[in-house]
């Protein structure tokens, strides 16, 4: 889960790797989201290190998330419910709790794994719940970038192509989406690229993924992807 | 409360006075909201009507909403909830809950209280959680008017100038800001202006109440004024 996002910013190095992720797929907040994390050990060992350690020039970032594509009439309220608890509400929750220790740190950053802003109604008007969701996790970007200018960077990263996660091989295409997608550590090298920026100069941006390793002098995207040479799907909200 | 609202709606007639609204202080989420409309003889007769009976080319409307303006740090979680079930939560659901009923109308309205979308990070860096979540009222009019486009008109108005309400009065800035603010009849007449309007024609629209009264040929504001001739404050998100 969290791990294989995780691993290349622990790591610090370039990675090439990483495990099939396992997405909970039961309606649970972010309480409990918590507390699945805190019920493994290494998960817990991780999370524990990305935000406790005082001083430590390291920022926080969570990869669960939650997805649910279906129109308004088509979205039960409970799932309306999961959607936003997992990812905006999740948004506030988190960075909030971790302001206070960030705000000791040497160089905090807070990164949201989520959209560029955008009010083009076609998004909204297919997914709705879904994209308030994910929406809603930018517009806490926008307002604490803003609200903690100079102190704690604030950043959303979202991939320009489909990742093979879990959520695309049981939820959405399954292994043809996964063929026509790119692995985790391209997400995962493009945060580590931008935690390690410092704060100050970097914060308030909505990032792709590819834009942050062209930034890096990074020109070669085809080892990331799951088929070398082959076709490539663009990601939702790109 | 909601009565002071609807009743220039119900009655069909420009409106001239209004009784001082009741807030509910409490902190409770959209489905204690509808209990708290429930409880009240004349406000279930008017959800009712305004819900239940089917052919009724009358649209919905509630006039609930919650406020809490303060810095991410200074808001605790339970109130960033408030704020989203009562906003946001509460624009999706009741809307969800109305549309298969709406969709049965002769010229179905759904009227969202709720700024002009605006991705300007100054409102979000002031109250975070109370901006998501009129923002979030106003996305989901903006998924809503394009899903249902032909179908049903999905609209946001917002008052250009503070209205004497009960969250001016208790909340915000008092008796001295109530004097420089406009009485719930603007807003009255307002949505009243926009309901009638066919649906077709009219929707996905951001309206400030200002506009689509001047839309009806109205140019003389005064008489909405709490104290006729004064200076006016220009409302949040405006």
């Amino acid at each position: 889960s969290s791990l294989a996002f995780l691993s290349p910013l622990l790591a610090l190095t370039r990675s090439v790797s990483f495990p099939a992720t396992i997405a909970p797929r039961t309606p649970k907040p972010v309480r409990e989201a918590l507390a699945f994390v805190m019920a493994d050990d290494l998960l817990r060992r991780t999370f524990i290190v990305f935000t406790v350690v005082k001083g430590l020039g390291f920022p926080w970032q969570t990869a669960l998330g939650a997805i649910f594509l279906a129109g308004t009439l088509e979205t039960p309220v409970k799932r309306f419910d999961l959607v936003h608890q997992i990812n905006a509400r999740g948004a506030f929750v988190v960075s909030r709790a971790c302001l206070p220790h960030l705000l000791k740190s040497a160089n905090p950053h807070v990164l949201s794994i989520s959209p560029p802003l955008s009010l083009d109604a076609h998004w909204y008007a297919r997914h709705l719940a879904y994209t308030m969701s994910k929406m809603g996790m930018s517009l806490a970007v926008l307002g604490l970038a803003e609200e903690f200018r100079g102190r704690v960077a604030v950043n959303a990263l979202w991939p320009r192509t489909t990742i093979d996660t879990a959520a695309v091989r049981n939820l959405l295409g399954g292994e043809p989406l996964a063929r026509r997608s790119r692995t985790p550590a391209i997400m995962g090298d493009a945060a580590r690229a931008i935690l390690l920026r410092p704060q100050a100069g970097c914060t308030g941006r909505f990032f792709l993924d590819e834009e942050v390793l062209r930034e890096e002098g990074i020109t070669d995207f085809e080892p990331y992807a799951v088929t070398p040479g082959g076709p490539l799907q663009t990601d939702l909200f790109v």
